[in-house]
């Protein structure tokens, strides 16, 4: 694995959509007993679900730490690939590289700076060093070449047509907890170097009580160039109404890469889930971890989507929204096999679905 | 990757000889403070010499400890690939799987069980959990699939022609301290069944004072079908003189499995190499570690050399034994590139180039 100097851009890279032919997916096994309740293993269940649904369609490879190597190994199936690696947190789209290709279909990586959504002040958790190395990781065992990224980003918070077009929130990337001396100027230089974006679209924030700062992936996705699909409520009431109107209103206010309008496709969202006494008192209390108090509400969106290679898996609640919004995802991609999996225990540890799974783009070399 | 209940003779699997077409080299960084002298630097300088000089010749993988990572990555060139694995020891020909391919290219791994070279009692170090571990989880992240072989063995113990042939000593595998309830015919009828092989050699013991139980591979190896290069002295009053000639004798009195004789070449052996004070004081005092006390004698061999593609890493020591041993391993294998590395800094772990490098055959799958 060589560290490039040069930039992507100079070098022909771009991002591809996630909805484009993957190699492989990756995630990391959760096993913080601070974070997920009753030792992690309802979150276990979870992802061998997802690790097992994502086999059926693609490659998938999952790191573990020493400690989970043989449970992991055990409770996954053999066609599902295990790796040791260390690490802090488990949310592998906001950790590891952000794969770019160019158009011979050589893969690279950008590995961009990460501190836990917001640092010593206002990050989940401390320390993140064995996060921060996760991108570089897998970049070596892949033998793939990769580029320091210069921000502090994450994964989820970006979210790309594959076409030139890049969906961002303000909250995160402009969030002084990130990124304090940029302007935005900056920032979409920096896509632009790095990403080989033509047209960043900024949202303000992302969804409510989202603890990253409003990550993009809660809250909009492309599911192919010219369409999004947003999280979206009709009930004015919850805080949530504000949010997805104002990027409604942006979204319907501008244009892609190709400078066409976009297509927006509303995605009511379930009703509100709130921490359970149980989950919460089965929760380690570890200075330095965001807390897990009883009756907070969690961040839930259908929009936290994963694109495998044919399919489509999404998360449900086992609530009333749900067959609405998978008719309605469907519909959005025909193409794509509809794979709903009940993720309401993840949504403890604050993400969903795209969170935790990576992909890494199909490449030629 | 699976875990298969079969045998690899029923499936048409054996044991290729390590002069045969290579994937890649597999190595393990050193960082045992109890174990290597100075903090382990002197023993890291040389596995970074040997990467390097491998890469010359083929792939190779460097696992490393989550402790070493960074530092590793950064003594290690580009071109080594450097993958996280927990581990006990460095010795991965001892704790890695035995490759295994048939006819049409494809390759499987057998995973022995591991005791740390005598287990609780004449073991090396306390514990081995990880380190037997390593064979499988090096097969699961190269998707290769998987015997457990039923016996407490090592790859350093056993050596084998490619044609059905393999040499290795009673001292280690019908040891009580590794397989206590087995004869020789169940060895030989695991060999045949997990190994492929049709004629067991049996030596009786390993090098003067090699710490495993005696391991063939410090003492005799095939360089091709028919010939083996064995660790000779002249000098009578060396304890490794009567183990050298015992060991011919029972080598020109055999034939290898096509029913050939043998051409034994005698490699004479560099002077006694004795462990000095400035490296015994700056071992970490462990209880459960094998001390290193100063003036004890190192088992030193030129037959712990390890094939690359096309060439033959070769350990020296800036002994005046060195350039006739270079010589006439070079007589021996004139179609490999000689590379003499100054091994001087291993000797103290107790093993060389051979030892800590192990070899994954080619696959065509």
């Amino acid at each position: 694995m060589r560290t490039l100097k040069s930039t992507p851009l100079t070098d022909g890279y771009h991002m591809p959509a996630e909805f484009g032919p993957h190699h492989q997916s990756w995630m990391l096994w959760p096993e913080r007993t601070d974070i997920w309740p009753h030792g992690g293993k309802p979150a276990q269940t979870v992802f061998a679900e997802i690790a097992s649904a994502i086999a059926q369609f693609e490659a998938v490879t999952v790191g573990v730490s020493s400690r989970q190597y043989q449970n992991a190994r055990a409770r996954l199936p053999p066609s599902v690939r295990v790796v040791e690696v260390s690490y802090n947190g488990c949310w592998i789209r906001d950790t590891g590289p952000v794969f770019i290709s160019n158009d011979r279909g050589h893969v690279r990586g950008v590995d961009w700076e990460f501190n836990a959504w917001g640092g010593l002040k206002e990050g989940l958790y401390f320390p993140w060093d064995l996060d921060n190395l996760i991108a570089q990781k897998i970049l070596d065992l892949e033998n793939i070449d990769r580029y320091a990224g210069p921000l502090i980003m994450e994964g989820g918070g970006i979210n790309v047509d594959g076409e030139g077009t890049l969906l961002t929130t303000e909250s995160c990337i402009l969030n002084p907890n990130r990124n304090a001396d940029i302007d935005i100027s900056t920032a979409e230089q920096t896509f632009s170097d790095f990403l080989g974006v033509k047209k960043i679209i900024w949202l303000k924030r992302g969804l409510y009580l989202d603890e990253t700062g409003g990550h993009i992936d809660n809250l909009c996705s492309f599911v192919r160039p010219g369409v999004v699909l947003l999280t979206w409520t009709t009930d004015s009431s919850d805080p949530q109404y504000e949010i997805s109107q104002e990027a409604y209103e942006l979204l319907a206010s501008t244009t892609d890469a190709h400078g066409k309008p976009l297509k927006i496709i509303k995605i009511q969202q379930p009703q509100p889930i709130y921490i359970e006494q149980t989950d919460s008192a089965s929760v380690d209390s570890i200075p330095g971890t965001v807390p897990r108090i009883v009756g907070a509400r969690l961040p839930a969106s259908y929009i936290n989507f994963y694109f495998v290679n044919g399919g489509l898996l999404v998360p449900i609640f086992r609530d009333a929204a749900d067959s609405g919004a998978l008719r309605a995802i469907s519909d959005a991609v025909p193409d794509k096999k509809i794979v709903p999996i009940n993720t309401k225990a993840l949504l403890f540890g604050g993400g969903n679905i795209h969170c935790n799974v990576l992909q890494q783009p199909l490449a030629k070399n």
